[in-house]
């Protein structure tokens, strides 16, 4: 995993530091947002090293990553960038070189959806953390805060972070569960488990218990378009509304193709 | 897979036959539909059966297909009525049983994405279907013309069919690859094959070659988005280019999640 992101020549540590935040200034239509994007050049960003440039020892955290985390699909080095930077947004009288750390570290413990000891994953990276921050320059409390951001950030453990670094990390694994990335993460999801994309009969259980370990389409109803009421920061409300429109015009597309009335 | 789709109470037989074309009447803003769908009931149709019911040999098929056919999420029964209902669309002057015999069969021989022999497969349902047919009440004229319409439908073989129901059969399938059904079916190989959903450094295939071994969303510039211009019947153009708005229209919220500038 670190090949992909260190094997290409880039612009330099700093090259992609600054002056990247996107101006939501489009047209938005249906839902859609038409996006307006300033960037240093039209080569894209290089996620990583911006991130890891804000404090020497994130250089260290990633490399623990990297050696003891079991990626997938959905849990991969650019899902912890993308929760990175949010969590940044989300925390922003936050140092951050914790909030990155905590995003780089918050899946560090990776168990599979079917896995038995699924909602558990997030408390055992907390302890993952708490062994391994110490040996890489946190103080305690750095390592506390951390800690405890990991362990409640979790949607399947369901608890209410009790930090402003909690409730930004959280926020920001919640959004990279919604929007386009959503969809493409939540059927990418279903392929691996096999599930079928969708009940042909009933496609958004409207007469029957939703069941996301049957159908792809149905994790829309137990959780996806759940979730916008669930952020506690103020960027992520925000965010979470725009990126739950994109999901309600999928959904509004997807009726079209399948003939049918789109979901309430 | 039978179960699935035969096991609930259902209005009967013809009951969804008539009156659910799609009216498409909603206000299109932004390569987005909102759908106006006029329903018998507020009920989902039941799909297969108005479709058997159109041919009482059809039955024949289906139980051979059910008994043949080694289903995958992107090549379900589901995906098959689908096919069915548009290969009747695309193909209004063929016989309707040879339209939906064509739509049930054309995947009799499904090998996975990744499979040496992956091109050969639509020959092999053709071949499939010239010796299962006759048995099932079909002339050999038929069985030919449906054989034909197998074998050339394929997108990997390459072929141009030469027959009506042939190019009805090509362009069905190759629109359920595409809109708000394809995207989720192009993430769930995604994750039957264990893919990178993209490339953070380039996740449209700007300044390298696009890879859809690696990279789900490069099936997007591999494929998807190249298919509008592969169309041979009328019904099937108008929505293929429905459809592949909607798939930019995606890909263009997918850029403002990303920070990148959408692909052009």
């Amino acid at each position: 995993m670190v090949r992909s992101v260190t094997e290409r020549a880039s612009p330099g540590r700093h090259g992609c530091a600054g002056g990247r935040d996107i101006l939501h200034t489009g047209p938005r239509v249906g839902g859609w947002h038409t996006a307006r994007v300033t960037l240093p050049s039209a080569r894209p960003p290089v996620p990583l090293e911006p991130l890891l440039a804000l404090d020497a020892r994130l250089d260290g955290v990633w490399a623990w990553v990297q050696t003891q985390m079991r990626p997938d699909a959905a849990h991969d080095d650019a899902h912890l960038l993308r929760v990175a930077r949010w969590t940044l947004r989300c925390a922003p009288d936050v140092p951050p070189v914790l909030a990155v750390a905590a995003a780089l570290s918050h899946d560090v413990v990776n168990l599979p959806k079917n896995h038995p000891q699924r909602a558990q994953a997030s408390e055992r990276s907390a302890q993952a953390v708490r062994e391994a921050l110490p040996g890489l320059g946190f103080t305690p409390d750095g390592v506390n805060e951390v800690a405890l951001a990991v362990r409640d950030h979790s949607y399947s453990r369901g608890a209410r972070p009790e930090t402003p670094l909690g409730a930004a990390l959280q926020d920001a694994d919640r959004l990279d569960a919604l929007g386009a990335l959503g969809v493409l993460r939540v059927a990418g999801v279903g392929g691996q488990l096999g599930r079928a994309l969708l009940d042909p009969l009933d496609p958004w259980a409207q007469a029957r218990e939703p069941d996301d370990l049957a159908f792809t389409v149905d994790h829309f109803f137990t959780k996806l378009l759940r979730l916008d009421g669930t952020f506690l920061t103020a960027a992520g409300q925000v965010e979470a509304r725009r990126r739950t429109r994109t999901m309600r015009a999928f959904l509004t597309e997807l009726a079209a193709e399948l003939e049918v009335e789109p979901p309430a």
